[in-house]
């Protein structure tokens, strides 16, 4: 099913990290991952551990987007309510899931299963495992929504069991060039360039700490022949500007 | 104006972000300078470079919260289109700023402010600047909105020329809790302590890697005395079941 366009938006929860404790290493992964697989990654949530919000976040993303990402919120204390969340979203019963308590019991033994262990044996009906390798504690999939744990070590397990389980997209490539002059200089070269190519997407990155490159120009798109041609133009308008410039923010 | 609760949300605003190509790393700033401040940051959204959902998001997030926060989008290359974006939400014209034009001046010179390093001038009207040290180029605030760079020092530069402009709310206080046993063991006695303690916000946050810590137990709240006092019950409790069972999550 590739050539389809494929889109997905990532709700990142948990008070942790707006409260800047912890500082959120998933978003930067699950976009990676959806590059890898040509899904479009469209828009990134951060909301903190609230019922409402949760449900509502869920809500408005799972029908705006082909896919939902969740991380956070799956684990076995009080403040873990993403399930509960997310089967009140769906208006669905929220279930002891008895794969999930047969692979917390593999792990732990059937006399480790405490009741509050079991918490995260709970899937909203209708629901499958995501299995992961760390933890050995499942999320779900539900409808679109794929719904992981908020360790970044277990949340990389979950995407590597959810790989082969996605629709994929028409993968984008990308080019980029290196631009010594800075951008005021090359803008209005570039912006010819991405009128010229309408299909792609052109974009400027500016940086500090490099004293010889000023930004990364990044040309996109889907047809890689498109790209590799309009990056040549990109490369000849930076030298060309190079060698008569300054070099200047 | 202590006391009051101050809210925010930062917009996050780039295709590089989406695409995996660039790591966010404003985000964590941002969370870190509003907890400082005691401002509560509620929610933060990451989008693409796109007219109306930037428009839309803005207008959202504006009405939503007390501040908002953006990053990324004003650099004088095609792709920057936030301070359009900005005017457009507010109904208002987007102009050159002349004391932003100034500020470049002095910066680069009058001869080398081309018209594409101009549009860095450009700034809603009714708009005052934001500097930065770092690059130069201004960011603006309008109404409750704080629009920054997207290149993280220079960000953070414009978060110092902010910082003393701000209302604050009430500032968080925080204890840890380093917990020996799994979130399992000890999520019932927590359970109960967070119910003793409504006022309070007690967060359980996993951790692999570390053999002897098993999760790090947050106690946060506005009342020092009380958050102290929770804090010692949740010890005891961690003491307790430490003393009492073999570790496993």
């Amino acid at each position: 099913m590739a050539d389809e366009q494929v889109t997905a938006a990532l709700l990142v929860i948990g008070d942790e990290i707006l409260s800047g404790r912890t500082k959120d290493k998933n978003i930067g992964t699950v976009a990676d991952f959806c590059a890898d697989l040509g899904i479009d990654l469209k828009e990134v949530r951060v909301i903190g551990d609230e019922m409402q919000v949760i449900v509502d976040a869920v809500n408005t993303l799972r029908s705006s987007y082909g896919y939902l990402f969740t991380t956070g919120g799956i684990g076995p204390t009080h403040d873990d309510i993403t399930a509960d969340a997310i089967a009140r979203a769906f208006g669905v019963e929220l279930v002891i899931n008895d794969e999930a308590r047969r692979v917390l019991e593999e792990r732990y033994g059937t006399v480790d299963v405490a009741p509050e262990r079991l918490r995260m044996a709970r899937v909203p009906v209708g629901g499958t495992l995501i299995l992961n390798s760390v933890s050995g504690a499942p999320g779900f999939t539900i409808g679109n929504v794929h719904v992981m744990a908020g360790v970044p070590q277990v949340m990389q397990a979950m995407l590597e069991d959810l790989s082969g389980k996605l629709r994929t997209g028409r993968k984008w490539v990308s080019e980029t060039v290196p631009c010594g002059v800075g951008e005021s200089v090359v803008s209005a070269g570039l912006r010819a360039i991405q009128e010229a190519y309408p299909a792609l997407k052109i974009g400027s990155y500016p940086h500090i700490g490099d004293r010889k490159v000023y930004a990364q120009l990044v040309i996109r798109g889907v047809d890689p022949e498109m790209v590799k041609k309009a990056a040549e133009e990109v490369r000849v308008l930076v030298d060309r500007l190079q060698n008569r410039h300054s070099v200047t923010i």
